[in-house]
């Protein structure tokens, strides 16, 4: 059986090594991994492009719907209000999530995922890998700080 | 002087007459419209295209930055919760709306806007045309149960 958080964590590790904070998403569909997305803010300088972004927007070009209904997501941390937002709009059914956001955004997000606006609710779910998510963004965020460090130091 | 709401108002109509719920959007910097979007979810079937999303897209490509810092934004309709969060995470300095959402998003985009996750405030201010925006809206929505009656009648 595909481990799909461990394939979501596989985009994260990419964005990662391409300077991006490590976030990655799979959307799986009747079975099957019918979408990939990482993190591409940085490389592309475009506010948009968070990992459920870009799976989303995927997963619809293959589906051909704007319609992802019955469709899960699987990211390794906790979506954005915008992501939420996105998901909800795209009446993707379940988000498994690894990583936890430790902001004031659950709050928003759970009333995003249960508001009455779309006569569709989204299931959230803390799913596993949730050691190996959180050490990606903090290992990205440490490299970072030091890395400034160093520069200052110069 | 630019009549940056109106200008907005054109996207709507451009959109309702494609057979999309007709909102539009353009976003303001310096005092110039750097980026125009309409919604597009019917036509190109991808839940993300709304017109907000469309014009930050383009934005973030015209200033080769994710950060659209002093931009406004000016749509037609108040924003939902995923474009509230794009806005926000675009560090998009105000919002002018013309016709309200009425459904329970409101407590949400506030406190999107609100947030302390981001460390930016949005503001957000209803602008004028706001009969005509909500009016193209009606219009839209009755011509559609008018069809569907009479396709059902045939």
């Amino acid at each position: 059986m595909i481990d799909y958080m461990k394939e979501a964590i596989k985009e994260a590790i990419k964005a990662g090594k391409k300077g991006e904070i490590p976030v990655g998403a799979v959307i799986v569909y009747n079975g099957k991994i019918i979408a990939r997305g990482r993190n591409k803010r940085e490389k592309t300088q475009n506010a948009l492009l968070h990992a459920e972004i870009v799976a989303i927007n995927k997963a619809c070009k293959k589906l051909h719907s704007w319609r992802l209904e019955n469709a899960d997501i699987y990211v390794t941390l906790e979506p954005c209000p915008m992501c939420a937002g996105a998901i909800s709009n795209a009446r993707i059914k379940r988000v498994f999530y690894s990583a936890s956001d430790n902001s004031d955004s659950r709050e928003i997000i759970d009333k995003i995922f249960s508001s009455t606006r779309l006569n569709h609710k989204v299931e959230l779910i803390q799913g596993e890998y949730q050691t190996e998510s959180s050490k990606l963004l903090s290992d990205f965020f440490k490299s970072k700080r030091l890395s400034r460090k160093n520069k200052n130091a110069v």
